[in-house]
């Protein structure tokens, strides 16, 4: 156990009986949770190269979880036939993501927490970490070699880690809800976790996010996110990395610092800010609601972020939150999604920017945006919200 | 009015109250539908550049409607605030889709249809067909002029065309439901209307989809779809062109033939097929269900299609959706969506291949796929269904 931080944060790490790995981020020092044995009779899996290349283990049968290669798209699709069967809606009290109390075991071991991450029990992308695993890295646009290269099952391995990362152990709290000092520590971990994983053989690109809401397909209700290592370079990353790449190109100024200049100068578009974060509406919003946090200092991933940035975020977020649950009166369903740069990658760490987007598809009390013809087929989001209304009303609902 | 195909389809127009156009396609000659005055006190819109730049008309406030470039991801976005009070699942007996009867006036003046093709009243694209809508066609990527050179209100005008198209006068059938001569009549309404947007001023590319279910947000039960012409090609047509480039670019053959090939050799995803169509679940595929139609020779667009692949095309689409609606044994909602060759670009034309894809969000009895973080936040899309799996369980479904 090391203090992380102003003495703010204590971290330790241990194994659940399958194998997982489970890290604390203690708000006081001297709690031992790691300690505490995880006594379920859950049977031993292996996360190295042999459940990389797809199978579970001696004895199981081969896990169909793969890449595939989408020719027409030019990009992974991520398929994963063993999740189909994962934990789906349990009542409170089989809730696995509570801490282990009184005889009920869960994920957690230990009787508290503050903040948890742990590899999760129902993974799209498994078995980073091993050295082999690297072998796994994929280009974000291979070269064609043949539309169906990749066709056979399982595909290439599905390499990669995921993580659940609980942000407080009361179930039926919301990130809304956590005290600035909460948000700091969660803040800490997905900095902490990015800085393991992005180093992780096997692994290009870490997301950390949160899903909040049964309309978008949450099936567990208790406060928490998730944290994706990809082996490749996203789709989203890789087209924000061709546009800033293009806007220096033609002479520009970084694309980041002149979208964020001209929201502040626009001003119309503003939710709230402070002296080192500014929340705003983008200008082409997609979703009814979404609003960018930026930090006033363009940094490449959030293990960058200044102590003065992170103390900062943490208010601001909050407030965000908060205006989005009082729109409707009602909890928000939301993504909150950080876009970091890929690690490994000089030029994207020296052009891309870091910024948290919140998106949500509630466009009015009981009607949601739904991805429909134009959206699903043609790549085409048709949003039925003017982003200068939405930023005013989530300035009056303050 | 006049004859349309092997003297199968009759063709009328006339105009409704408020100046838009209405087509029937009539199965039967001499039946005068266009005729049927549209009695409703509807007021007059002004469709041409005046609705274009974004007024409704003399003395009505601006309309939000817009284009936004969204600088990050180098994308079209389409704001359309002024849908939002669209109509909302009305109950049956106000359905607008119906024909006029008994003295209850519709969108449809005429007292029957056979196939009926309109403008929406709703639109989130409209203006083309003004010589000056040509100004509104937009470039896919423009250079960068600021990113937020589009951020003013309400942007540039949102020029293109918006049309419904209805496949039966029967409120409580489905496509599925369709005799194959209704279908034949709808893929000529689908052929023809390509034929007359796609020369359009203001259009670039022509859509025709169909949204099925209010689990994907469908507002309105009677069995319809759509037609969009949007001003700039969209960004998957765009993403399929680069594909395809740099397939022939690497000096292998089309890249859509050699994916339809190395289908039919793997025959593992097959779906069902006949002499001139193929339907497949793709290898890559994203949704939990989705099968792609290709004709067994390629072509760019709908009416390009032979008359033996038109008349082929008809039980093979109803089979395929016939399977979709067996698999969990109610209906299933899905988005069937044409992809062509946008207008007025030959090389386009030369490469891409005419195709229709018919996804499901539905996994399992009572489970939705939802796009959460990994989709929605980073373009990943995770399948929890294998492709083989998906197509066995449609070829059982039979």
């Amino acid at each position: 156990m090391y203090p992380v931080g102003a003495d703010l944060f204590w971290k330790d790490s241990g194994r659940l009986a399958d194998g997982r790995e489970i890290i604390y981020y203690d708000e006081s020092p001297g709690l031992g949770r790691a300690k505490a044995p995880d006594l379920r009779p859950l049977g031993y899996r292996p996360d190295g190269p042999g459940a990389a290349d797809g199978t579970d283990g001696p004895g199981e049968e081969p896990s169909p979880s793969g890449l595939r290669w989408d020719a027409l798209a030019g990009e992974w699709v991520v398929i994963a036939a063993q999740r189909q069967d994962r934990t789906f809606l349990p009542p409170p009290e089989e809730c696995p993501l509570d801490p282990s109390r009184n005889g009920r075991l869960t994920e957690i071991p230990a009787d508290d927490y503050d903040v948890v991450v742990f590899e999760n029990r129902f993974p799209s992308l498994r078995g980073a970490g091993d050295p082999a695993a690297a072998a796994g890295l994929l280009p974000a646009r291979p070269l064609p070699d043949g539309p169906l290269d990749t066709a056979g099952v399982p595909g290439r391995p599905a390499t990669g880690r995921c993580e659940v990362v609980c942000f407080t152990s009361d179930h039926d709290a919301s990130f809304a809800g956590l005290s600035p000092r909460r948000v700091r520590t969660v803040l800490e971990a997905w900095a902490d976790r990015t800085t393991v994983l992005q180093d992780m053989p096997g692994i290009k690109q870490v997301y950390c996010f949160e899903n909040r809401g049964q309309e978008i397909g949450v099936t567990l209700s208790h406060p928490h996110g998730q944290i994706y290592g990809y082996p490749f370079i996203t789709p989203r990353t890789e087209r924000m990395l061709a546009q800033a790449r293009g806007h220096a190109a033609a002479g520009r100024a970084n694309l980041f610092d002149e979208l964020l200049a001209g929201e502040l100068a626009a001003g119309t578009r503003i939710v709230s800010c402070n002296e080192h974060w500014t929340a705003f509406v983008p200008a082409a919003a997609r979703w009814p609601y979404e609003v960018l946090l930026f930090p006033a200092r363009r940094v490449a991933i959030l293990p960058e972020l200044t102590e003065d940035a992170r103390e900062a975020f943490c208010p601001l977020y909050l407030d965000v939150l908060r205006r989005l649950d009082a729109l409707f009166g009602v909890p928000l369903p939301y993504i909150a999604a950080w876009h970091q740069a890929p690690g490994g990658e000089p030029v994207a760490r020296r052009e891309f920017a870091l910024h948290l987007q919140v998106l949500s598809i509630r466009r009015a009390p009981g009607k949601l945006k739904y991805l429909a013809g134009s959206e699903s087929g043609m790549g085409v989001w048709i949003n039925d919200v003017l982003p200068e209304d939405a930023a005013r009303r989530l300035r009056e609902a303050g």
